[in-house]
């Protein structure tokens, strides 16, 4: 039997998907190079069972975060646009995330609008702090959804370390999210508190819970580290102690990452709330990159693939 | 070759140590029901293959935590006491709890001088609260046993949920400590923290760590769950709810218990730290108990026994 392809598995809110995402190379990048980075990607992508690939949106998020950001921010290609122009070779479907901040109404309406959605989804990420000025606007960007395009299967962020997150969740679904992203994670407490307040949350209210898809990304250096600190991932004082004092930081995070997705399958399994995972790279160094293509792997014979 | 007896262990720093603990019986009970009760609870941890038994002094608490206590406080008999007149054909040995507080110099002294050190080991615990009167504090306690007895071995007690419990492990650690009992543990994280702060610090100072013995006690009821928090145990959120939407809260924490003590074992392996488990029952429920002594068993499987 064939596996069903992205957008069932979700509308059906099946667990056990497993993604890849990755971030579109520099807007300065040469055509040339974008061509060769493109095709490495998926060469290492292609050998993988992968249900879909996420393409992020990079916004520069320096306005939430007053400390100097570890890697530079550097503005990036259109995710839609990148897809088009240098992944149409890639035949599973894609997540494109839309930092709708960015973007006018109209932009995005004539982007759902065109999106085949059978092979596209969209996350929409709201702006990274209050006061940042917006084109559009979270909210209304999931109006305008409705409105034009409510074929276009729509996910939401997730965000554990965010007090009352599972309400948010709630919300979101309310107005048309039908899958969850998360951010990095590395405290299984906090996420495991979140998922469990959801739900109870969701049985009480008696909605079905929708998948979450939990993101992995090794961290192989004190720099990534301080990256993933700056990110707002929360990492607990005892893993952050191992990592600090690893020989090997990317091999001993490799080994928790495992523990971290191990974990949060029998979790939700034994809780019943469908899940997924995504595997990410938030360091662009080339030995971290690799081993996230093997931890990819490792996720996916942890789902009995 | 034949396991060294829990002295030997713990002077050697080794790791898989199991031992049970036991509260003695009320003071008000009748004699002839006294016996009945040690024998019963000798029959139950004689199938155990355990290294110790501890034997628990109980302190009016009150005093730490004005909310009603969930269970009444009720005297309990002296454990040497009854060990000596009750226990007398357990041939492994017991650690012997102190609420040092309760005791005269005189009685401290007498009572190490007394003991068989290839059979008894100590425990002294400390007032439960600042404002506490007491008859002998911690440190002249233990400046005592240095004085009278420093071949009596002697654990302390670690709570987790304190800030800086490591440093003061060291400082217990200096003033003769050579092993440590948690209080009950549901908070995996929390402890992994202390574990991996006195890991470090251990190795900052040049010092060997020694061996902690880490509680587990079921939880079989909502009341159980209260007393729990009474007695000062964090239990994280999702484990908390999970307790209270269970159909059988007991089966629920059982598969929980059995998760902590697998997660702590891989956790002190990875790091180098010995490690133990001390199996004990909170609730005087005759499901707990019987259950208790199945995860007994259960705990000694995952010691490899």
């Amino acid at each position: 039997m064939t596996r069903p392809r992205l957008p069932h598995l979700l509308a059906e809110a099946r667990s056990g998907v497993l993604l890849f995402s990755v971030t579109p190379p520099k807007r300065s990048t040469a055509d040339e190079r974008i061509r060769e980075i493109a095709e490495v990607t998926l060469d290492r992508l292609n050998g993988l069972d992968l249900d879909g690939l996420i393409l992020y949106d990079i916004d520069d998020e320096s306005d939430r975060n007053p400390d100097t950001r570890p890697f530079p921010f550097l503005a990036t290609l259109d995710p839609a646009r990148y897809y088009e122009t240098h992944l149409s070779s890639w035949t599973q479907p894609v997540i494109i995330y839309r930092c709708v901040g960015k973007y006018a109404e109209d932009e995005l309406r004539d982007w759902m609008r065109d999106a085949d959605t059978e092979q596209v989804l969209g996350v929409f990420v709201g702006a990274s702090s209050g006061g940042k000025e917006v084109r559009t606007g979270l909210r209304r960007a999931q109006e305008l959804r409705a409105e034009t395009r409510p074929e276009l299967p729509l996910g939401a962020v997730v965000i554990g370390e965010r007090r009352d997150e599972h309400l948010r969740m709630l919300a979101k679904q309310e107005r048309g999210a039908s899958f969850f992203v998360s951010q990095v994670i590395y405290h299984v407490n906090e996420t495991k508190n979140l998922i469990s307040d959801y739900y109870y949350e969701c049985r009480a209210r008696d909605v079905q819970p929708r998948t979450v898809i939990f993101t992995l990304s090794l961290c192989g250096s004190l720099k990534t580290l301080e990256f993933l600190g700056w990110l707002g991932v929360e990492v607990p004082r005892w893993l952050e102690n191992s990592l600090r004092h690893a020989g090997d930081p990317l091999d001993e995070s490799y080994k928790h990452c495992l523990d971290i997705a191990r974990d949060l399958r029998d979790f939700c399994e034994h809780l019943g709330v469908p899940y997924g995972f995504n595997i990410e790279s938030v360091s662009i160094r080339k030995a971290e990159i690799e081993a996230t293509t093997r931890l990819a792997a490792d996720v996916a014979a942890l789902l009995g693939r």
